[in-house]
């Protein structure tokens, strides 16, 4: 066996996640390591709880990231807050609302199931009706923004619906933090969990969390101990938490991944909270005008449609692999294939973080009509440049 | 709020882990970012497991790096292993056995404790005797090289014990991996993890963990499900396993943080097993010598002492941590506090992987006879240096 160093090409990173990351936050991962306690790493924790605090817009004490991808954010909600019985409420309209069931039995809740179809918004009325049949429900939990469909759902009405009724809320953020509204503390959203490598625009491998006053009070009530140890909060707090005298060892903290994070969140705070929302806005409109002009089909509804996952039907006759292919191969470009019920009938087209821009627009459109047209698609050549273009000049 | 970018000092890492990185690994870390489905990506992680193959000297096809810290290594190996009622003999001589304890509780495993005193091995005959006492025992659970005290116990030992009673053997190897001797199919090692920032040299964040055939067998044969989902090997293994037509996606990979990995073995892989083992010999060797002959004591027996994590009796009269805080704002140079019952009363000072150098050696000795002299401690001044080169040239 003899393995060389490894020299990743460069690509243009459109798919549902990592996005395309920002130089300033490559060059902070690369910065020197320090200890997991050393006094300026510790300067460093509390301001990146500050900096997470306003992404989230939430002034919750307990907001971190977790030392694991979003998945395990997911876990350290569930498992934190999911006693052994309590009833857990999941809305169900894509791959995460699955993963959460999947959380929800294997810490020893009792699931209640209210679906939607895939690339349909969670229905307030069918929560409000399940939460009615239901009285007995301990929590809520919703994708905010399902990575899988591309769909947005209304976390400030789902959260009312619960709260009306006494229960807890968990929401999904990987995709929605940093390119979409979220407002924790105004809409009331208990227990929250994102991922490090979508509008962030961070490497992979973090998880940030906010947990409010009413989950605290839940999870320091327990009867039993949390089943994670790793995710235990009332331990990871032992190290992340402020006011104490002496912070406790828990784990090895990922030094230079927070590096990273740091960095992102504090371009994040550069741009504005308001200002990142509203350029994900601007270049999904160029975007989406660009892919209707051409005659592709963004079947999720106008109101529904996140601007930072772009769903596009894949045309009739074209195959969904050898288009990817081509565009790695040919621009070094990555789109995202469909997950689940969407594998192979969608592509997902992100434009999330650094990778929101003019130039990745235009360079997608221009290397999507290239690869259909030769490969036979139905499409209208010639104008899907110029249609994005427009947006950005009106 | 206004926060900046983080410009960490340059420290000299001496303590517990993380080690110092080699800028090569640094390096690595801003790597262009690629999807974590990416063909090329798909490479790297089929290097990464026959490097992480060759470090553990296993064969086991289940070998990957688990995308979190040590302390969810071991939790995964607990997590996957120990069913519900399952009688699991835990050797205890420090803090992670003390860990151990608390995962085989949350996952329900019914504990046996071996005990032995702080900065002692394990001891055979007590092991010997318990699993005679309890002929029922599943697994048997213990730490190579316990990190909170500085002890190397007798990993081929305690496994040909449990292999006798047809018990599994989960092993942490968290400081023990590339430092000293670890052969894992040799000895019989069914479920091992470790960790990255260690004797690898690579920024913390990363469990590499290799599980065998029987330990395979018998999360593969498991009555209910793992009860984390995010360390479910059985799903795990869908995205990183080989001989598949398609890779599944489960979470996405850290990518940045596995280039790191990647280089750090690439550099294992030259240096060689061997010659690293050697190295930390010869750098221990002469730290060592330096230390005793400045009068300072290591308290754990030579048979047992773990060249890569040096612990030292504080000097009578002397407090911790005013001795720390010196040297690392006049020497930028970090080394470890005591843990849990050796606080206070214990430095370890590591020569883990990149940090395992004869410059280093020399700028501890000479940093720790300036401060603890000008503290007013009793030890022998001028000798230490001499020593320690000694050891080099002989």
């Amino acid at each position: 066996m003899s393995i060389t160093s490894f020299t990743p090409p460069i690509r243009t990173l459109m798919g549902p996640g990592p996005s395309d990351i920002h130089p300033r936050v490559l060059a902070a991962l690369s910065r020197p390591t320090l200890g997991h306690l050393d006094p300026e790493f510790i300067r460093m924790m509390d301001e990146m709880k500050q900096l997470l605090q306003y992404a989230f817009m939430t002034k919750n004490a307990m907001t971190i990231p977790i030392s694991a991808p979003g998945s395990a954010g997911m876990e350290c909600c569930f498992a934190n807050l999911v006693e052994h019985g309590d009833k857990v409420m999941v809305c169900n309209n894509g791959v995460f609302g699955t993963r959460m069931l999947e959380n929800v039995e294997r810490c020893g809740g009792v699931p209640v199931v209210v679906e939607d179809a895939w690339g349909s918004p969670v229905e307030l009325q069918k929560v409000e009706d399940a939460l009615k049949a239901h009285p007995d429900t301990r929590i809520v939990a919703f994708v905010h923004a399902e990575t899988a469909t591309g769909a947005r759902s209304d976390a400030q009405g789902i959260a009312a619906l619960a709260k009306q009724r006494g229960a807890l809320v968990i929401a999904d953020t990987v995709t929605s933090l940093g390119g979409v509204a979220l407002r924790v503390d105004e809409w009331g959203l208990d227990a929250v969990y994102s991922g490090s490598q979508k509008c962030l625009s961070c490497t992979p491998g973090l998880s940030p969390v906010t947990f409010g006053p009413a989950a605290v009070e839940k999870i320091k009530g327990r009867a039993k101990k949390v089943q994670s140890w790793f995710l235990d909060q009332t331990l990871v707090m032992g190290y992340w938490g402020s006011g104490q005298a002496k912070r406790a060892y828990h784990h090895t903290a990922p030094i230079n991944a927070l590096y990273g994070l740091h960095e992102a969140l504090v371009m994040l705070q550069e741009e504005g909270l308001e200002a990142a929302w509203a350029r994900h806005a601007r270049n999904h409109g160029a975007l989406k005008a660009g892919l209707e002009a051409m005659g592709l089909e963004l079947p999720v509804a106008l109101e529904a449609r996140l601007p930072q996952l772009n769903v596009v039907r894949i045309p009739e006759g074209i195959e969904d692999a050898p288009v990817r292919t081509a565009l790695l191969n040919e621009y070094s470009l990555e789109i995202g294939a469909g997950l689940g019920a969407g594998a192979g009938k969608v592509w997902r087209i992100g434009l999330m973080g650094h990778a929101s821009q003019k130039k990745n627009v235009v360079l997608c459109l221009t290397a999507l009509e290239s690869v259909l047209g030769r490969m036979g698609a139905s499409i209208n050549p010639g104008v899907a440049v110029k249609a994005a273009l427009q947006v950005y000049e009106s």
